[in-house]
């Protein structure tokens, strides 16, 4: 038995795809993957055609998958988040079938329970051996934990990995093992690691998005569950990074040692459980290479699947023992909806990610965000697209005060207590209504349904329709 | 949603299981395993009868399960290994349908593609969190790697944790994510880690012992594979232990490094990895407490499933990456055939364990035994029962010089050019025969096939029948 294969070309063979077969791939190299883009041109080259993609997320790094989408190698597509050129082509020309945007959680549950049933996944493998032990910790793409392949591997009918960095037999430690690899195939390079800080930053320092960090901060602080045992997550954007800084320096002040922090990790987290903070990281994904290099020499720095980390169901997830979560959004309405989906120019902008699975989970789900973006008004009475369900958001914390859920009186009674600035999620509308400086004309959908907004039980939140007018900057070949 | 219930017949009616279902149980702590009787007290006291029981192994600590047998409670027994009182009851008693003897890897691919269809798993969890991240390395029965039931909680339809070691979440690291177990359930002790000791042993110093070690050293040696990257295998029993020590100078003595060492890991491979001999131990399960802690603190000394270990199929295993194995035996015959099933006496003595997955995947099988043991022949003309068939079996060496499978004919080429002892295998069945002092009245068979030696792919091996006359020892209640 040999599952080395000396090309791409060869691997697709062996993985027996089909036309209308549905593809994975994962995205730990976010911007810097390599391995999508060369893998849908073998696809193409083979004269594979309708093909379903199912990448845990998709970049600006894959704007080629536009090509295959308007040749008909690509029929549909279902990722947890999309955002670059491939989502204008989607809101143009559409799919064939509507994209469906999922969550990572979604994603994880639909594949485990057969929903989405996946022919080849294509494992972008930082190292590897000759039968397929797998390893995200090594090489010079390591890109830390291999969260989402993890569970792709265990269903998926076949197995490929795609690495730049063969080690000799046995690749110790594996994330993935050659008990779930049919195919290993030696590339050039599978991208560059450096990629994986795209669109995470550094914690921020405008003064009012500081203090809007320290509010949501303050918010978790008089919650009551700042106490031992205390589990966060935060994204990796500048409000969320200031905010785990002062999470941070509030747990120090109380001598509160938390459970764990989970999701992407950042070197903030890194920080946060050297200085003993938290007694664990569970980490789906590493957002920076200091994430990766904390993963690879600290064994309470656990890699979790995606499944473990946010997959609805009765066996729980790590999502569900979270505390407290920070999250931004583009839109937030008076339900507080939340809108990281869809932009005001009806643009794509990325999706769910752990965004609605986090929210669900946590017993705390704190949006953070200035009233008012790009001159456009960031509270609004409907936001363009749900991509997280207004039930499942605590409070949302602006540069104008604090709009606490009106389902969560106990919250708001103690936020009062401790004299943080409370206000209503109305006043809040209505001043970043008054603020605003653009009403977009483009926001006019047109009756075309070419993206589903999905829960992460599977039910169509929102329907997404394509402009009526195809945004600038839109490919030329509109054509459906 | 909570997975923690307050007993043994909670979690029973919780898992749903019904009359004819199947339980799983692991054999970690071995000998010192307390909870698969305490599982099937509860599943007796709940009313269950007709039960399928799948253990990856039973040991004499298990005899209790004889009453459940002669009761009705259990009808059908699949496992890779039986030693015991509960051996004696299925020879003289039978079960309602023939136990059936896998191996390792065989049990572990017929859990995978479905053939043993597994609606409870019982985890024996030397540590757990109140949700089911599970670990083997915490807890006062510590006992190590988890490789058997890895396996079975990927597919088990219900999962139940039982462990005698609550500590906070998140369990860190686990060896078994909550995201596959559904219940759990806090007892006063799962067991006795020091029972993971039993049968296993320090290295042999009989003289003629210590000859074959060093004979089986000198043929893999000659072999061609002591080279760098060589892989190895062997048992706890006294004549590996010596054979792996004889192995080790032979390798520190040529400079040659190793790439792994696998199985069950004991000690002895602990200080092989830590004088730098093989780059890393890849371990099913751990024999001995060295071995235990040695995985809890080197992360070369990795934990494998049981499918990544033995089990047969296109992704291979690690039995298929071996050089060199040295095994057991109870009878060898003329074709080489291995018997590590059935006692001269007409007694389960075992099974193969890992035997047939190790010889099949093995470059070099080596067998090392005595002519004669207690009086009865070793050599054979034929086996009593095939467990381990003998064209996967390369040589055997006893202290009357080393028999070639004439399959072989390099092997005996570099052996003889080396000027190793050969000798025919019909050489040895003859001074075997000529030495034996005890010709078994108990060997003749009945009609009734109570035992099934099954190969890991699966096929019937042999049929093991009843004894004309039960042996001495058999309980009273003979009746079938």
């Amino acid at each position: 038995m040999t599952k080395r294969v000396t090309s791409l070309a060869a691997a697709i063979e062996r993985a027996g795809l089909r036309d209308g077969g549905t593809v994975s791939f994962h995205h730990h190299l976010r911007n810097g993957d390599g391995v999508l883009n060369m893998v849908m041109d073998a696809l193409e080259a083979a004269g594979l055609r309708a093909l379903r993609l199912a990448p845990s997320s998709l970049f600006p790094v894959h704007a080629p998958l536009s090509r295959h989408i308007a040749n008909g190698t690509v029929s549909a597509i279902e990722t947890a988040f999309l955002a670059g050129p491939v989502g204008q082509s989607v809101m143009a020309a559409g799919l064939a079938e509507p994209l469906r945007l999922t969550t990572h959680g979604g994603r994880a549950a639909a594949i485990r329970d057969g929903h989405l049933r996946i022919d080849a996944a294509f494992i972008a493998a930082p190292a590897a051996d000759e039968v397929g032990n797998i390893a995200g910790t090594l090489g010079p793409n390591a890109c830390g934990t291999l969260g989402y392949p993890m569970v792709d591997v265990r269903h998926a009918a076949h197995v490929v990995a795609v690495t730049d960095h063969l080690v000799p037999y046995p690749c110790v430690p594996p994330a993935i093992g050659a008990e779930d690899v049919d195919t290993v195939v030696v590339v050039d390079s599978i991208g560059d690691a450096r990629g994986i800080l795209s669109g995470t930053t550094r914690p921020a320092t405008d003064p009012a998005d500081r203090a809007i960090a320290a509010q949501a901060a303050a918010l978790i602080a008089v919650s009551g569950r700042l106490v031992d045992g205390f589990s966060f997550q935060t994204g990796a954007g500048a409000i969320s990074l200031a905010a785990a800084g002062a999470v941070a320096e509030a747990m120090a002040a109380r001598d509160v040692t938390g459970s764990f922090a989970a999701g992407g990790i950042t070197g903030a987290h890194v920080g946060m459980l050297e200085a003993r903070l938290f007694r664990a990281l569970l980490d789906v994904q590493c957002f920076d290479l200091e994430a990766a290099a904390s993963h690879a020499r600290n064994p309470c720095h656990r890699a979790i699947s995606a499944a473990a980390y946010a997959a609805p169901g009765p066996r729980g997830a790590v999502v569900d023992r979270l505390d407290a979560v920070i999250l931004g959004a583009a839109e937030i309405d008076r339900d507080f909806n939340v809108n990281v989906t869809l932009g005001t120019d009806r643009r794509l902008i990325g999706g769910s990610g752990g965004h609605a699975d986090t929210a669900a989970g946590a017993g705390l789900a704190i949006v953070t965000t200035r009233l008012v973006a790009r001159g456009f008004a960031k509270f609004v009475d409907r936001v363009a697209c749900i991509t997280t369900p207004g039930a499942t958001i605590d409070a949302v914390v602006s540069e104008a005060g604090i709009a606490i859920n009106p389902a969560r009186p106990e919250l708001a009674e103690r936020a009062r207590a401790a004299g943080l600035p409370l206000v209503g999620i109305d006043d809040l509308i209505a001043r970043a209504g008054a603020a605003a400086t653009v009403v977009s004309e483009a926001t006019r959908a047109s009756d075309t349904t070419v993206a589903l907004s999905l829960a992460r039980t599977g039910e169509i939140l929102d329907r997404i329709r394509a402009p009526r007018h195809a945004p600038r900057g839109a490919p030329s070949s509109t054509s459906a």
